[in-house]
């Protein structure tokens, strides 16, 4: 008789985002007058950028000749892209790497949760607390975080980073030394930036010891502050102990379209055995390009056209992120994030619980936001709301926050 | 210091069709001259249909508007297409499969590879010998497949199903029950088909001992014949003990687009936890939906327009596997498959190894195929051509064989 992997069933509930949508949508069909103003999910609204529309077009049109028709894409992602992405995200910025180290992803959402798979399964992990599900539930599927332990309320294998205001969201370097840690700055959920100096102790630490970081960059597009870095291959070292994930999603909208990258440096070994050569592999053997339209508007989106009306764009959000962090604030919540992310990260009032915050926002003032302990036990307390809705619904959402 | 999965140091070789690619690669640059014809990769030629086209650029201009824009799917997949999917390619052919039973994917090669992960490590598979190698490498990258046997030429721990020409190139019922067991009808590499009554025999013989079956159907638009089953669900019990795989790449040309879905049916158990909630569980967390546009571009092949489109595009690539088997057979080689499949499997001549016909082929006909080696110790002396290319180039490629 066949046996199911067995790890699934340590899972903690259900994909937190899930719980969302079926509570809300409890609660819209219990109550159909009611407007509801959606700030939870990190999904964009603005719709795609011109540029982008007139690539695709053109792409789709390439695809209905014989001359112009694509088949499979290669294995690493088209050429123009990567080195669009080499050029632009990286020597721009002064960061050594070449798009031969660039693998082109249909998000980073699956690279994120297919990342581990490279490692071995005795390695132990260490995630920020809170901290992005995805990375902490596929490790759990994998067999690496161990038993849930009920009582403590975490799992017994995984070094928990606690994010708290006292440490500004950035999480310390872990006593007991990790063989993978995840970052991601400008991080989600908190919205917390960490700066270039304290991103080198990271890589240094991460050097001496012999761990591997796994740094997530999918929101950097936010970032205003200039010691801020976009990449963690702007600190020195970072190529022998870093791996980057990057999405199209939030830089571009492409959360319908599908587009990410992962960057593994050549200079990432463990003995003789190169990172670089083992994710070409799960590459090349799991997965078979993204679509040739999608890496077409990638493509677009470093076009000097591209890049003006991103920047308006993402200027979009910025506005919606100030707007709620600083309304918020005046109201006299505890907010935190929104600088240099999309997230705002504010404690629930009169010591409720994310739960709770999240029933009394959507029943009080018909607005959805994400409970804080979705994404850990130190995030008990916080709720967060994204920059992502329209202006207008922003504003309409906020001002209802104010009126409670 | 962190650890990698050294399951992948198990791996046999590069990823066939990356050595097929340098090879051909090479030869090209040292013989600029010569017109190379490849019918070595499964991919098609043939550009998209009209109404994909259409779809496409309807698709597209959503996406440019806010009131039509889309950003992240449903998990599952739209509804629209998994309804369009269960009526089209269930309900018409009496099996009971429902649209909640589908999930939507952005490939049948990432499903082939993914399904694994829901069950132990300590299953013991079952592979046909040839065998699409996805199925055997995503094993071996999890562990199940133990270590390779240089001396014997395969995995320890996997159950190897010859498929020969004695048997027709079905397999017979292992004599040791595997746990999992992947089937391929009609088969790539070898073209063969399954009629109904044996592909009854599979379920009721894995019903009976708790195996499951992972079914790929990813040919099953070239079947002619009127023995051989569409879908494993035209059999009795096959809820209880079979998860589907589908492609859109081959019965309406997505190589470039990427669609694909699997069917994991509710009744489908392993003691009271479903596969389904399993599968959708993990789709749910590694994977962020299809692009939307190619989703309508899916749902548009089952429209009456797509349906009669993708018909006379399936016949184009049937005309060639008919002219490629009747040519090399009058010819005087020894063919199989093409009746129900794009694929034609062939006997190297005098005894020649697949990889000395490779070679041959290469140097003296310019046209490019896959060796049959490259599948498995028993496809080794064969040779797979595609029905993929032109119409053109199909009947060089053959002329310039038959000159040989």
């Amino acid at each position: 008789m066949f046996k199911i992997n067995d790890n699934y069933l340590r899972l903690q509930g259900s994909y937190l985002f899930s719980t969302v949508a079926k509570k809300t949508n409890a609660f819209m069909e219990k109550n159909p007058d009611r407007k509801v103003i959606r700030l939870g999910i990190g999904d964009v609204t603005q719709p795609l950028a011109p540029v982008i529309i007139d690539t695709l077009h053109k792409a789709v049109e390439e695809m209905g000749h014989a001359e112009t028709f694509r088949g499979y894409a290669p294995d690493l992602g088209y050429e123009f892209l990567r080195k669009a992405i080499a050029e632009n995200d990286y020597r721009s910025r002064g960061c050594e790497i070449t798009a031969d180290e660039i693998f082109v992803s249909d998000g980073a959402k699956s690279d994120s949760g297919n990342i581990q798979e490279i490692f071995s399964t005795d390695n132990t992990i260490a995630v920020c607390d809170p901290v992005y599900t995805v990375y902490l539930d596929t490790n759990v599927m994998a067999g690496r975080t161990g038993e849930f332990d009920t009582a403590a309320g975490c799992f017994k294998n995984v070094i928990y980073m606690p994010c708290l205001a006292e440490n500004n969201f950035v999480p310390e370097l872990p006593g007991q030394v990790p063989d993978m840690i995840y970052l991601c700055f400008p991080n989600n959920p908190t919205g917390a930036a960490i700066t270039k100096e304290r991103l080198q102790e990271w890589v240094d630490y991460a050097n001496k010891n012999g761990s591997v970081i796994i740094y997530d960059a999918a929101y950097e597009a936010y970032i205003t502050e200039e010691d801020v870095p976009h990449s963690i291959y702007e600190c020195k070292g970072a190529r022998t102990c870093a791996i980057e994930l990057h999405s199209f999603s939030k830089n571009a909208g492409f959360t319908g379209l599908r587009l990410g990258y992962t960057v593994v440096p050549k200079d990432l070994m463990c003995g003789d055995v190169s990172l670089h050569s083992l994710w070409a592999r799960r590459h090349g053997t799991k997965f078979n390009g993204a679509p040739y339209i999608v890496q077409r508007a990638g493509e677009a989106v470093y076009s000097e056209e591209g890049k003006k009306q991103l920047q308006e764009q993402v200027a979009y959000y910025q506005k919606n992120a100030k707007y709620i962090f600083e309304h918020l604030k005046s109201a006299g919540y505890e907010v935190y994030g929104g600088v240099n992310a999309p997230y705002i990260w504010l404690k629930a009032p009169n010591g409720m619980t994310s739960w709770e915050f999240f029933d009394f926002l959507l029943e009080k003032a018909n607005v959805v936001g994400t409970p804080g302990s979705g994404f850990g036990k130190c995030g008990e307390n916080y709720f967060r709301l994204t920059a992502f809705g329209s202006f207008e619904n922003t504003v309409e959402a906020i001002k209802r926050i104010e009126a409670l």
